[in-house]
């Protein structure tokens, strides 16, 4: 299930010619009745021509359509890469348009993926766009379409839906959180019939993004590109009646869903691996000590080698200025406490490092806030896949 | 030149059976006149028993001698591990009284390096010292072989030494920076004959650490062993004639040449990279843009790849907060400018990345300031050794 789970939305996915092969045009449309939109960009300075695009349009909390490319970034090329968001917007606009759907380019959103200092094709992609208008439809099969035309060195597609009497909310993405390797973008798209008004999505969006998508971080690097949009149509027959709490948890699920398949999907990855503090003095140290860990090449390379190499957890922890005695801190890998009071815990040849599933625990001992960070294994093939990929 | 190009040191590196083969036990000892000392550590607040001991020791500004051990980091030890770095002052105070020094066991500071987590072989450790100062003696073979005992996964010693008519400032070194590959530890001894007060030599070497050591980044990962002593015996005949500003110059000069040479060292590195960054608004920022870029996993891994992927140097930079303007930036690598004003600027392909040594420099057309940061690519060597390493 994709963005076509919620009703009073269609999408389509298209070939265009902006990657050597398969889909690389996707578009979502929201039918109505409401046209409620949100979006959380990255905070990263160098933004991309179609963030810069996107910022602006969502100002007015309205969006009718997303238009989202593989194949190119579109970032660092300047006037004319702006120019070229500019015109996908306004065409898209247009087609929507002339198909009834009375849209203007101030409410297209817009999203690429791909290298980054390169002129998209245009010609190709507005090909594209008008293939894209012409099939759009509302089933299964075109949200899974949508989902498959932003994939970059993705290997899957990632979806999620979570389901409620009141209301849907169902989404794709593609990336590996703040770092898609080789790509360094994530992009996400989220839809639901609920009618939830832009205040109220972009308050729960931003606290969705924050415990999701910003805890991935597959290696430490931040996109030029990343978007995170979702859109509301008030389309489902209950939809008057959403319970601002139930949307909330609805919403975070699928965005945690749809992190959790990006972590599983980070390109040259042999380990999925939750690092999970506890027993921190706030939500936001047990983030930053986890962070710190999940941010560590030398623990990241130990995990690649199946190696539970407890002492580098305990370097990176203590870079940072969060609360703890390194007398009494505990850290257990895989179950196994190998670190008791910040020296030597039990056996660690007991630790089995053979599955893909890998759960680092950090007790902190100074409060009662926890916070998991998922991250990846740094492997020959992350090395090799991100060497290659512009060569 | 070590540790025993200056006068009024002697040295002595022995092999007590630490690692499985090789020198592992260092002595470097003043003999006089004067007995100041100044030492930097690692920041990390998870500090090894040796930090422990030897930030205590050197709070008076003087030491007499300086022991240092390979196959082992005595990190994350607990009590037994302090007790351990006691043992070995106390022991290494009594051999040299022994043999005539007067020393006592707060002078003596203690330096680790090998894996986090594991106790030192007592034993061996204190037949080593016995031997170490059996054979103390003020050749440069002595020197060479001092620094030969404090490597682990260095492939050469680093050394380097400056004269001039009224002093000269010699020192040796371990590691690669903040991070020494598979180890995470980098160490240095830096001897004078300079008559310099320990608050004057304090003040001068974290001028020198700030300007050099604390510009090697070679992945980001910071040590909880990181130490730089230095110490001055005032043994030279014109010591009492010290410039203080040809003394910086000199202690600097050593600092800088022995962390080039950790980098040049840096395991499973193909590339030396500078990343300098210019017209920046202060040093400070100077040194923010370029460890950003330093530190990105993308773009360490471009370089690897022979991709001259100015992309990924801007979206670095984009995650900091230093002033630019993100449509005036240029960057050039190995001479080509291949981002001109944030877009495309001259063309790629003439970048030659064929060898060892790259240089980026970033113009943020923001001030005057400027500051180069030396790291290393991100290979699959890298990844194989620190993988490999403790299993």
């Amino acid at each position: 299930m994709s963005v076509t789970a919620a009703a009073g939305f269609r999408a389509a996915g298209v070939t265009a010619g902006l990657k050597s092969s398969g889909r690389d045009v996707a578009l979502v449309v929201n039918t109505g009745p409401l046209k409620h939109a949100a979006a959380v960009f990255t905070s990263n300075r160098v933004a991309a021509a179609p963030v810069l695009w996107s910022r602006q349009a969502i100002s007015d909390g309205r969006a009718d359509a997303v238009v989202l490319n593989s194949g190119g970034a579109n970032a660092c090329t300047g006037a004319p890469g702006f120019a070229d968001t500019h015109t996908t917007a306004e065409q898209t606009a247009e087609l929507l348009t002339a198909a009834g759907a009375d849209t203007s380019a101030q409410d297209v959103l817009v999203c690429s993926t791909g290298l980054i200092g390169e002129r998209l094709n245009m010609p190709a992609l507005l090909g594209g766009l008008q293939a894209a208008v012409g099939t759009l439809e509302d089933t299964p099969e075109a949200g899974s379409q949508a989902a498959e035309a932003i994939l970059t060195t993705d290997t899957v597609t990632k979806t999620a839906a979570v389901q409620t009497a009141e209301f849907t909310v169902g989404g794709m993405a593609k990336g590996a959180g703040m770092l898609a390797p080789g790509m360094a973008t994530m992009l996400a798209v989220i839809t639901t019939d609920a009618a939830v008004e832009s205040a109220q999505l972009d308050a729960a969006l931003r606290e969705a993004v924050r415990v999701s998508f910003n805890r991935a971080d597959s290696d430490g690097c931040m996109s030029t590109n990343d978007t995170v949009i979702a859109m509301a149509s008030g389309a489902h027959p209950q939809a008057g009646e959403t319970d601002a709490e139930a949307f909330q948890q609805a919403l975070t699920e699928v965005c945690q869903r749809l992190a959790r398949e990006l972590i599983a999907d980070a390109e040259g990855a042999h380990h999925e691996i939750a690092v999970r503090t506890i027993h921190a003095a706030d939500e936001d140290q047990a983030e930053r000590a986890s962070r710190a860990v999940a941010r560590s090449n030398l623990f990241k390379t130990a995990i690649f080698g199946g190696d539970p190499n407890w002492g580098r957890v305990l370097a990176a922890v203590g870079t940072t200025d969060v609360d703890f005695d390194p007398t009494t801190i505990d850290v257990s890998i895989n179950g196994v406490w190998v670190c008791r009071a910040g020296g030597i815990g039990e056996d660690r040849s007991l630790v089995d490092l053979s599955a893909r599933q890998v759960e680092v625990v950090i007790d902190l001992h100074a409060g009662h806030a926890e916070a998991t960070i998922l991250t990846n294994d740094l492997t020959h093939d992350y090395v090799h896949e991100n060497s290659a990929y512009s060569t």
